[in-house]
């Protein structure tokens, strides 16, 4: 049995997925793509992933995409340490919660933080005919044209951050009701729902809406945060570490 | 046991599960979610359904919302006439098309429909004060926007239609190179993935985008729609009749 694992490290899609793996005790050889290099275009990696995303899970050969969908792969080619829930009530609450995280916090934290984080750095460093070829490469419109706007456009306007936070305040505030009806996102177990919201609750806090993720508004959610973050798996999964650099050493 | 469905008839996202029910040959209460009537935002609704989207599946009286999860849900709770792929690789593509089918075909055609269709028409009938209570009453923020920007804001630009059909070309396309190495689009075998991508491709051939969806340019993809059209169920689903109506007869 082979499992490969192209990631971009420290980003939060390859969190979720490295975090699955970790959580669950399973080896895996890990690739390093580093998105700062456009790695992610090249027409190799583009074979096993047409979107041009990371992560991508390569199993006996075969590539499975999407992070969500990877996760829920894992867990049920290799069922120790199940990580969702037994009923299936439970599986779709930790579906929806899948879909929050990939159709509503991941595009919004492009937003709330000014976009393309490392790779709007990376891409402003370039000239003008370099950035177009560098442009030309994402399969996906959306993507590109956060790059675009940040790089080219000015960046987003005050009624994008707040309207970027009105929608990140909805989904907070139904994570915090949902755990005062159980411990996890999906009910009385940890699952994939709190893995895959994990990486975006704990950037909401640190750096993208901190005043929205406080104790005396969100008691119950920061609460599940700590817990969260002081899970052994997590503290490894989270830090820098050698899986999460660049083989050549560059930052 | 008790099943019920609140749906909208034959908007898409309702399409997907009432087509998946008739599939399985699962019978189940039908509830007609009036749309025109914001029927969706009413509070008791809304306990079962927090977003004020249809359909919401009630099963036993727990709620499972996002057809994309309740699909998923009836094929775990009820195995007969299986319509997930038997093998992990295959239930990982058919749950990228479903990603694909909410992610980017849902809001893009939203785009490309010029907005809420049906319900952008109802709300263009309302003075200032109703527009505003209704809009009020939206949970979701992206959805509320898309009514009010048909309604009071000129509609979408060319460059936002153009950019919407990019989009859709880059799916569609997908499609067409997935039916050239399977018959399905997961795989050998009908699955979800079919089910809910069908009323997009569907509406984007017939309105949205017909010179995208031509047989000359996606010969294997307008086969696969014409065969999916065929199927008795899909025609049963697909036709307008006593439950895709309002109980009091109005249109």
């Amino acid at each position: 049995m082979m499992l490969e694992l192209y990631h971009a490290g420290l980003t939060a899609c390859s969190k979720k997925t490295r975090l699955c793996l970790r959580e669950k005790g399973i080896p895996y050889v890990s690739h390093f793509v580093n998105l700062k290099k456009f790695e992610q275009h090249k027409p190799e990696y583009l074979k096993l992933n047409p979107n041009g995303l990371v992560p991508t899970l390569v199993h006996d050969g075969v590539a499975i995409i999407e992070s969500t969908v990877i996760n829920e792969y894992i867990d049920e080619v290799f069922p120790d340490v199940p990580l969702r829930p037994e009923d299936a009530a439970g599986r779709a609450r930790m579906r929806v919660w899948g879909k929050l995280a990939d159709e509503a916090l991941g595009p919004n934290m492009m937003v709330t933080f000014s976009g393309a984080g490392g790779i709007g750095n990376a891409a402003r460093d370039l000239d003008d005919a370099a950035l177009d070829k560098i442009l030309a490469g994402y399969p996906l419109r959306d993507r590109r044209e956060v790059v675009r706007k940040v790089v080219r456009g000015g960046g987003f306007s005050e009624a994008e951050f707040a309207a970027s936070k009105e929608k990140a305040g909805f989904i907070l505030d139904r994570a915090e009701h949902c755990l005062g009806e159980a411990k996890y996102l999906a009910g009385d177990t940890f699952s994939l729902a709190d893995i895959n919201m994990l990486p975006f609750i704990d950037r909401y806090q640190e750096r993208v809406v901190p005043e929205l993720v406080s104790p005396d508004r969100l008691p119950k959610l920061c609460a599940w945060l700590e817990e969260m973050m002081a899970r052994p798996k997590v503290i490894e999964t989270y830090a820098p570490s050698e899986e999460t650099r660049p083989k050549d050493g560059a930052a």
